[in-house]
């Protein structure tokens, strides 16, 4: 299927909820009742209001089948790169592994070098041992390790 | 000695570039040559002018002893959560191991609390185990591998 990427818009919040939701490690976390939790339209908004940050929607003709989130980061080092970041990249269950997800990093990376990016940067659960395969595959390197403190 | 927190000045710019540079990872991707490459001045206005990147130094009577950038970013992952996210926590070499790295993440704290962040996340390079050891022990969980590709 042909694949048009666009930025998100509010009318597509159930759709990327329930993806979210819908991955063994997001199905716990996320809330799919009906109506939304409007605590997922407040984040749309300051999403859509930052210019530092996008939601990247993969539609098709039978729906959205991917999504993720760029943001672009700006720091000293590395003198004074910036740096692009991908958080939440998810693929539909029904479209897995036909090659959605590599077209979205793909789609990324000329969005980060026209904001003047030297890095593009993403982390990846440790139990996602499929998806650090392919993030090796697609050129990246496993440089950090990532730690979370719940607040 | 008694450290007090705050926004870095553009006065503080050379003395933060030093930090980055001294550094068995860093020294050889910084520009410490005087007067200041000019892009570390862009990379500064850029982060002051945003409302959710900040620099924080730690400054004492003998002069700067660490730094570290915050960023808050919006997402629709946990349900519309804010996350801050650390980087580029650095100590200058004389003050290594007495704490102020453990005083710069607690700093933190409050002001990702503050900005409704729900989760705080960093990346540590592979290499720096002393730095995972300290992230573990205060608190911090080892979740994610992290990905680089350079653009």
């Amino acid at each position: 299927m042909r694949v048009t990427f666009r930025d998100a818009s509010e009318g597509d919040l159930p759709a990327l909820v329930a993806m979210l939701a819908d991955d063994d490690l997001g199905a716990g976390r996320e809330d799919t009742s009906a109506p939304l939790n409007p605590a997922y339209l407040d984040a749309f908004l300051a999403i859509d209001r930052s210019p530092d940050q996008l939601i990247i929607v993969a539609d098709t003709e039978a729906g959205i089948v991917g999504s993720y989130q760029l943001s672009f980061l700006p720091g000293l080092a590395y003198q004074g790169a910036w740096r692009g970041q991908i958080e939440s990249v998810r693929v539909a269950r029904p479209y897995r592994g036909q090659g959605y997800g590599s077209q979205m990093i793909e789609h990324a990376l000329p969005l980060c070098r026209a904001r003047g990016c030297k890095i593009l940067q993403l982390s990846a659960h440790l139990d996602r041992t499929d998806a650090h395969r392919f993030y090796e595959r697609i050129g990246f390197i496993r440089t950090h390790a990532s730690f979370k403190l719940a607040l």
